[in-house]
C-alpha cells in the first residue's frame, strides 16, 4: 500500500506534480510522502496544492514559524514521519537548537495544561467566550 | 471537583501564587483554570512556574509566536477551554484575524498530512533520520 | 441518535440489563450512557458485561485504583462524560480531593513526557526493549 | 536533534541533574530521555523537578499505582518510548503480569466507552454535574 | 474569532462559493462550519473544493459510506461540531439506527484493539508488512 | 510484557480460542495480537468475542465496509500494528488500492475539518441538534 512510485514509474500527471514540487522547493529530491500518496493522484494533487499555498504563499506568518506549528501539530499527534521531515524542513529554514527546545517545551506545558483544563471540568470564563 | 477557589477563601500559599499570576499579567483577573487548580496547591505552583518561564522568559521566540503553538495543540487536542482562553490571549498580544486564519490553515493541514503518513505506512527518508 | 431508551419503553432483551447494572450497583439509577446505547442492544450488552467484568471482577488492583486509571484515559481523550460520569464513581468509591490532586498532576505529566519523547525523538534504551 | 549528552559530554549544569537522578533513582543509568532533553537544559532541569515531584513525593496514591496511570496515558497516546520506560519501571516497582493485564483492561475499555460517549452525543446527567 | 459571516454580509468571493455549497447540496442553508472558516476566505476555498471532491466526486465508495467514514473519524477525534453535523448528513443520505449501532460497536472495538496493540507493545507480522 | 503465547505453550483455555479464530476466519495463522493479549486470558476471550460479534455478525454493514472503518480509527490514532494487520485484511476481503486511496482522502479531511471546527469554535446549527 506504500509501495513507493519513483519519478521514471509515475505517470505524466504524477510527474508534473512531482516537477512543481522539485520546482517550488529547489531540490531534485521527492521525499517519500508524495512518493507513497502518489498511488492516489487526486490525493497527491489536492495535497500538495493545499502545502504549497498553506506554506508557501505571502503571509503574516513567515516560513519558519508555519513549520514551528506543523511540528507541534506533528508532535502531539505522534505521527514519526511528520515530526522527522518538518524537523529536517525547519533546521533548513533556520532553526536554531535552542528555538527547538523552546518549542518543544511550549508543546510540553500546552499538553499538560489541555489534560487540567479537560479534568478539572473547567468552566469557560465569560471574557473568553465569543 | 471543579470548586473555584476566590481570593478570599485561598490559602496564603494560593493567594502568593495569585498575586504573582497578578503582577506578572498585569491584571488583576484570576481566571477560572488557576482557581480550579488551586485545590491542589502543588500542581498550581507548579504549573504556574512552568507557564510563567515556559510563556514569558526571554527566548528566541517572541510571545505572540508561543501562544499560536499554544493555540495549535490545544486546537490538535480538541481542549475548548483553552482553546478559548489561547485564543483570547493571542489576541491581546496583537493576533489579527488573518494571523488566526493562516494558523488554522497550518493546523488542518499538518493534521491532514499527519494522517496521510499514518494511513501509507510511509519509510521515514535516509535523509531524515537523525 | 442519543434518545434516552427509558425502562418503561425499553425491550425485555434491555430491561434485563438495566435491571443487572441496578443489581450490580446497588441503585435504581440507570444513568444516561446505558440509556443512549441501548438503542443498539448488542452494543449494549457488551458493553455491559465488559464494564461490569473490568471494573468490577475480582483481581490484584481495588475498585478505586481501576476508576482512577478510568478517568485518567478520560482526561487524556477528553471525553467530558466519561469524565463526569467516572468522576463521581471514584468519589462514591472514596477518592479523596488529595487523591484526584496527584491523580490529574500525573495525567498532566505523563502527557507532557509523551511529547518531549515524540519530538525529541528518543531511541529506546536496550534495557526497556521487550 | 536527538543526540543524546552523555555525561562527559555535559556541562556542569546538566551533570548536576544527572546526578540528582542518580541519586534519586539509587542508579548509575541515566536513561534516553533525560539525554535527549539535556539539549535544552531549562526544559531538562523543569520536566526532572516535576516528575521528581509528581512520581516521588509523599502522596496518597503510591509510587506503583502512580506508574500504572502514566501506563494509561502513555498507551492511550501512542507513545512508544513512554509505553516501553514506564512498563519497565513499573515492572521494577512490582507490577505482575497480572496487574498488567488488569491494567490494559481497563485502558481499552474506557477507550470503547469513551468512544460511545462521544458518538452518542449523551448529555450529562444532573447528578454528575458539578 | 467564530463570527458568523451571513450572506448578506459577504465579500462576492464568499459568496460564490456558498451559492455553489448551495447549488452540489441542493439546499438553500448554509451549516455554521462554513460561515465560520469564511473568515479566510483561501481556507474556505480550499476546505470547500476538498469536502465536494472527497465526499461528492465518483468513486468506489457510495456516499453514505464516505460519511460513515467521516463519523468514524470524529468519534475517535472528540469533535462535537463534527459528529453531530456528520450524523444529521449521513441520515439524510439513508442511514439506519441499526447502521449507526454498528458503526459505533466498530469505532468502539477498533479504539480498544488499537491501546490493546500499543500497550503489549506487539511486533508486526511479517506477512503484515508492506 | 509482549511474549508471545504460542499454540503449543498455551493453556486449553487459550488454545480453544486460538482454534475458534482459526475456524471462524478459516486460517490456520494466528497473528501477534492474539498471542500477545493470551498473556491476559480474560482480555483475550472478551477481545475475540467483542471482535467476532462486531466483525463478523450478521449486519447491514459488509464485511468489506466494516474494515475500511476499522482503518479509519487506527490511522486516527496512529496505531501501527492496526493499521498494519487491518490493511492486510481489508486487502484479503477485496478492497482495491483505489478504494484505499479514497478512503485516505476520507480520513484526512474529516481530520483536518475537525480541527478548523475545534479551533472556530463553531457552534452546533440548531438543526444538527437532537
Amino acid at each position: 500500500m506504500s509501495y513507493l512510485i519513483e519519478y521514471e514509474d509515475a505517470s505524466d500527471e504524477v510527474r508534473e506534480i512531482y516537477d512543481d514540487i522539485c520546482a517550488v522547493r529547489q531540490t531534485d529530491y521527492i521525499n517519500n510522502f508524495w512518493k507513497a500518496i502518489a498511488n492516489h493522484p487526486p490525493t497527491l494533487h489536492r495535497t500538495w496544492q493545499t502545502v504549497k499555498e498553506v506554506m508557501g504563499s505571502p503571509g503574516e506568518l513567515d516560513p519558519l514559524i508555519r513549520e514551528l506549528i506543523y511540528i507541534a501539530v506533528s508532535v502531539t499527534n505522534g505521527c514519526q514521519y511528520c515530526i522527522a521531515s518538518h524537523t529536517a524542513a525547519a533546521q533548513a529554514k533556520g532553526m536554531s537548537d535552542e528555538m527547538f527546545g523552546e518549542l518543544m517545551a511550549i508543546v510540553a506545558t500546552a499538553n499538560t495544561t489541555n489534560r487540567l483544563a479537560n479534568g478539572y471540568q473547567i468552566p469557560i470564563d465569560e471574557q473568553f467566550k465569543i
